[in-house]
């Protein structure tokens, strides 16, 4: 449904999985359960954004975040507190958001500036309300298929790949990129979907003889148009999560991801594009986990 | 240290990895280091296992288990309970002795009878006494590279890595099987000591292809003899989880692994034998993670 069914161009032999138009059907879907609960309980899903600092890009991804949950029919709760913040005083705002009855998805917006302990902000924050699914219980809840919590952006890969494939079992996944937020992650949901799943990263000796094993490729490693041709075998499914900004000659700015888009389209099978492909997945994703915390929160259990 | 130089009999090449020496040896460092932190804090390490039910191989394990703590200097609990013990007892078994100081591990003894939620269960060990490694927040901790607590086997695998192999970085591993127990934490150790990763099982198309490319195999199925000498690159490093009783054509027992040892071992370049490879270290790592577990709840952190 969100793949166009003809080639890209002349010398495109892949199919676009369009994240953006998938994306919007996520949102509006995840409207409408919010309406559907709200009739059910009486209760408005709300998230809290928490950004620290000045940062020029985070802040337009937490008004994005924000913006965008009060368009599903959230409520959104921004917190902008200063560079100077102490972590205690960042620990005791995520303990009052923890007890806050009115708030059921809480995202600590990363990186956080320096002197503040990530990883101990992350796990201070409630399970059932880590929408950024990046806690410990959480990874290991989802290390250990249990139900729980996951990251939004290899959440949005995977939705993307089960519209795409359906089922996934014994196709060999390799994941390019082995972060905490976006590999390890998708190659446990992989594994969890019966996929023969490999992970490569800065240390493997030839990626380009993995990648070209694989079924379907993920590249997640922020190194611009690492992914050539002759990295993919002729038919696999792409998913680019890289996304940075470079200058082309004649002074343009554009957005690039990790795979060399042009040449890899000529022998994949089907590809995102940057930006559109994953990149809006993420924050729909997230509004999807900031509902599926308060149903666990108000109705128990996980969608 | 732990590997015979020679090779073991006429057409075997690879080097044996003895995995009862190196257990020996861990064991006996182990009950130096409950000396010295008995020592400093004049608290001994306690540990309780428990077990409900009478599955024989089951009341062995844990006897082992009881017996070795004793032996290397800490404290053995054990807690027998019947086959009728409800989840409500077990969990307030658990309960009772998260809260006890005298008590540093909690082992409950996998499988528990049909009945109790095994994964209820281990999830209600503390943390910091879940010398097993199997609650969500230890593989939580283990999955986003945290100190904890990890699992006794892919623990005992690792370490002999490690031995024979020092360094193992950009060195391609590949595990067959991904459950909790095993393959899943292994695969997450290995990758977290710069290990290019790969896992296969049940859904895996061409389970001997991934195989043959490792340079570290390790074989966590419980399919005896599965892994056989095509399966191997000449030189590679074989860890052989599997443990399984079989009968010979005159009527004798055997113990067999999950690769088929004879043939296998004239191509790997090193090799654990079954029996005497992994499981005696599984027990030694309980030891081990015993001790780390004590030296967590009194001096704050692991070693």
């Amino acid at each position: 449904m969100s793949s166009t069914s003809t080639s890209l161009s002349s010398g495109h032999s892949a199919q676009l999985i369009d994240g953006k138009a998938f994306a919007a059907t996520l949102r509006n879907r995840v409207r409408e359960e919010v309406q559907a609960f709200h009739a059910r309980h009486a209760v408005t899903p709300g998230l809290a954004v928490v950004l620290v600092g000045n940062d020029p890009a985070s802040e337009v991804y937490v008004r994005n975040k924000a913006i965008q949950t009060h368009h599903a029919g959230m409520r959104s709760f921004m917190h902008m507190l200063p560079e100077t913040t102490s972590e205690e005083e960042l620990l005791g705002l995520v303990d009052r958001l923890n007890k806050d009855p009115e708030i059921h998805g809480i995202l600590v917006q990363l990186p956080l500036p320096a002197g503040l302990d990530a990883r101990r902000v992350t796990n201070a924050i409630a399970p059932e309300k880590d929408v950024d699914g990046l806690g410990e219980v959480n990874a290991g809840r989802l290390a250990v298929n249990l139900p729980g919590i996951v990251p939004c952006t290899p959440l949005g890969c995977l939705l993307l790949l089960r519209d795409q494939l359906g089922d996934m079992t014994g196709l060999h996944a390799v994941v390019i990129g082995c972060s905490n937020l976006v590999g390890k992650p998708l190659a446990l949901m992989l594994l969890a979907e019966g996929c023969t799943v490999s992970i490569a990263h800065i240390h493997t000796r030839d990626p380009a003889a993995i990648a070209r094993e694989a079924d379907i490729l993920v590249v997640a490693t922020g190194c611009r148009e690492l992914v050539r041709k002759d990295w993919v075998k002729p038919g696999a499914t792409v998913i680019d999560v890289g996304i940075t900004r470079t200058t082309t000659p004649d002074g343009k700015s554009r957005l690039v991801g990790d795979v060399a888009f042009d040449e890899v389209a000529t022998v994949a099978g089907r590809i995102t594009p940057v930006p559109g492909g994953v990149g809006p997945m993420t924050i729909a994703c997230l509004l999807s986990n900031t509902l599926a915390a308060a149903r666990l929160q108000i109705e128990g259990k996980l969608p």
